[in-house]
């Protein structure tokens, strides 16, 4: 498999590089080629705006994701935006690496996210979820946090963990096509020790190691939608 | 009330910006007093680096939270986050306003989470939720989004809305203990007519002029937690 890694630390010697490293090194043993998008060594920008478009389809007047759409048809993105999109195009495997902020991604891989999910080729009209323009792709992220597992689940502080990534798992990964694999989440990480992070190093290149056989979470399924995207009524019911 | 309303559209002219304008004339009419961080318009920044402290706990290794609670301490943390603490120390109440990107905030605004929201004094140790920094204020988020209404719910397509916001509301403004009310939802926006724009404003100002009566969204209570943060198990179990 092409697999590319989107990490998103801004400190180099953090335990989420570690992770990045070791699933750069584990997936290349494997044999798979792996780029590396680092969205902090890359002084990435995540801001959208109409400064993204070097042709405007309406330069009185910005609509994001109408100018996305444009801009991807006529090859007029900008350059930064073009070569994260072939990135994503070459892959068959996307994995996004981050810590979590604020229950979800920092802003830097939230706005490669904004950026790079371009109206017109990720997705558009009814073209999203099993329809997506990333069909035939598979996604996964892996996240480091501060929490402990008993902090996520149904009666827990934090409440679930799937709920909590749906944004991205579901509203930005799924919702483009990509089949989600389950996430690798890393618990505790600043306060465990050596030998604790170890083993996490190890049950992260084991999970890497499963990937072929891993089975996509479930998403809605276009089918059982309308044509306006109400609910189909069962036959029998 | 000293009210700050975020703002986080790229278009001056985009109905995002109308609601946002909306709300400055009707609460200023109503007697608060109103101060607009328009991110956008002041270039924010929103990754989150080392370069944000300007004196470092530790010049080695960067641990952002840590160095975000020396930086509070010491008077240290960058020009741009001091004064938007500032204004959110001003503030009664924080009024969160942005067009949904993929099931969450702009990256602009979500950096502006990432960097203004202090270790140390928006939460911090066992600081959080009920006991949070900000216990006393009270938060809200105005949205737009292209969905529709019937798009959103238990069985609908992209599922609730809640639960789509949930690192938003709860992840960050009640984390931080904030109160935080009923968020303002303005759906379909690009597709609706000027005379559904002009209901959805009314509908915006009915909605800010209740917002002394309005009762807040329900969020987990430390007392219900442990010190370890497991669920206390009832008296009666």
């Amino acid at each position: 498999m092409n697999i590319l890694i989107v990490h998103a630390h801004y400190e180099p010697q953090s335990f989420n590089t570690a992770l990045k490293d070791c699933a750069v090194t584990t997936l290349t043993q494997a044999g798979h080629d792996v780029r590396v998008s680092d969205l902090h060594a890359m002084n990435w920008n995540p801001v959208a705006t109409a400064a993204d478009f070097n042709l405007r389809s309406n330069p009185d007047y910005c609509v994001y994701a109408l100018e996305q759409r444009k801009g991807f048809e006529s090859g007029t993105l900008a350059e930064d935006i073009r070569l994260e999109i072939e990135k994503v195009e070459w892959c068959d495997m996307l994995i996004l690496n981050f810590p979590i902020f604020w229950f979800s991604a920092p802003a830097i891989l939230k706005g490669w996210i904004d950026r790079v999910f371009a109206s017109g080729r990720f997705y558009g009209g009814k073209r999203f979820y099993d329809n997506g323009g990333m069909q035939g792709k598979r996604a996964m992220a892996t996240v480091t946090l501060g929490g402990q597992q008993h902090m996520f689940g149904p009666d827990a502080i934090h409440g679930e963990m799937d709920t909590m990534l749906r944004p991205i798992l579901r509203g930005a990964l799924a919702y483009c096509g990509f089949a989600v694999l389950p996430p690798f989440v890393a618990y505790h990480v600043p306060y465990v020790s050596h030998e604790e992070r170890e083993k996490i190093l190890q049950d992260y290149q084991t999970h890497l190691q499963g990937l072929d056989r891993m089975e996509p979470l479930t998403f809605p399924c276009m089918c059982d939608f309308d044509e306006k995207l109400n609910p189909r009524i069962p036959v029998d019911a």
